[in-house]
């Protein structure tokens, strides 16, 4: 298995695992529990694709990760207290990093390779990285967290991302340009995390 | 009048009454109780076709059914509460359930031909019959009810949809795969409310 | 600068604003304003595009005005309750008409040039009135206020769609048909709104 497959792995179920606690926490069934940790592994990405037009989905030709999710919900469902106590926060905070520089950068990738001007580029790639977790929010019932707690999550996606786009632009290696924008967001969210950094409103 | 389209209406029609009965529950207007019924009514089929990236959309190219709720609307708002007496809950569960194997192998169907994989194909399907509903109570700023009531709605279709699956597998002559699928569903559902099971969380 | 171009612009200012008010209402942070600023902006727009398969999106052709929200979260979040002070709630009544006005006639055409039929048509019209409100109250996590304050907005923009349909089946020319049927729903809005005309439930 290649880095970038493990690190894709991981990230999806990341998503898959945020969704599964807050669907617990609203006392959802086995469905609200597949369902929620379905869509905020795969919201942001399909979401970009319904924008862009893009098919097939990314969960439509991997189905081995709706698969996963479905298993995971059968079996993780009422083992998810223990799972809580088993995975640190701190555990759960890295991998989320990691995911939202991936999936931000690639839903930049994505696109450019589909033709979209610079801004509107940098704005798919943040929409990749956080709209699993804001359709998460609104099938639960909240104000999507990501637009309240002040925290700069989308901000460090959306300044990695016109970094990489910067970088292609001033000709940098693309793989270069990718993986240093990804490490970029991701070391930048975990810098915001370990100091508990706020925007003002 | 072929049965096909005879059912076809009847689970429209329910998913539209069972719509403007939330709607009104929310103490809507006019425009609210169309809109959510149209949603309830059509939600599932559309997402499934946007997600499918499948054109025209089944209300477009059958605008009647649009007009139907409308006037419904118009007409059957004031008279909602008489009509929750006449139609008594035992048909409406009836009709429903009707509608849920209809909905859910006609998902199926329509993945399977654009070249979906199977558990995608079986996604799709419950996709097809629940997210009306989902889309309904999301409007109506509620946890949707199928995710959190714990009965076996979407886990029928989901069974169904794989009885389906197989049966085109192993050379079952499609007409009979499709319509006893539907059945299947139907009836399950419908014993399931009898017995009024829950699924454990 | 044309005319229409100015309307244009000042009817997705006012969108984008009465997206910030409601996201500062609910107290989100610079993020959650310039998300939701934008969904009420574009959020009608681009469901009927994504329903009709329209790409490229509106403001993916042109991002300046997305940028041009961008700015305005920036720079006029901290302002806004000044803003609010200055530009009084006429203002925003008369400009928020003849947006309504000017997306629905646009959502027509755009339903039309795709060849839809005419009650569909004029839905797509509604849709693109009304649905970045809808849109924007969801993810506020509120019941849709057009949905459930009773006052004929979504009416107003239907009644003159269907204005500009009859007068297109008709033979009136084009342009006429276009500007007639905009004055028609942004004055009949501005009417029932000096009125405070309510339908009944």
């Amino acid at each position: 298995m290649t880095l970038i497959k493990f690190i894709e792995i991981m990230a999806i179920l990341v998503g898959a695992f945020s969704g599964f606690i807050e669907a617990r926490r609203k006392r959802m069934d086995l469905v609200g529990v597949f369902t929620v940790a379905f869509i905020t592994a795969f919201g942001g990405g399909t979401l970009r694709d319904i924008l862009l037009d893009k098919r097939p989905l990314f969960w439509v030709t991997h189905q081995e990760y709706a698969i996963a999710i479905f298993v995971l919900a059968l079996v993780a469902s009422p083992l998810i207290r223990t799972l809580r106590q088993i995975v640190s926060e701190r555990l759960i905070v890295i991998a989320d990093a990691v995911g939202l520089g991936l999936f931000s950068i690639a839903g930049v990738s994505a696109a450019l390779a589909a033709d979209m001007p610079i801004f509107i580029a940098s704005m798919m790639g943040v929409i990749t990285g956080i709209f699993g977790g804001v359709l998460r929010d609104i099938v639960c019932n909240e104000v999507p967290m990501v637009f309240r707690d002040g925290k700069p999550y989308a901000i460090c996606a959306f300044i990695g991302n016109w970094l990489f786009l910067l970088m292609g632009k001033y000709g940098v290696p693309d793989d270069f340009a990718l993986w240093s924008s990804c490490l970029f967001i991701s070391g930048l969210r975990l810098l915001t995390w370990k100091f508990d950094m706020r925007m003002g409103r």
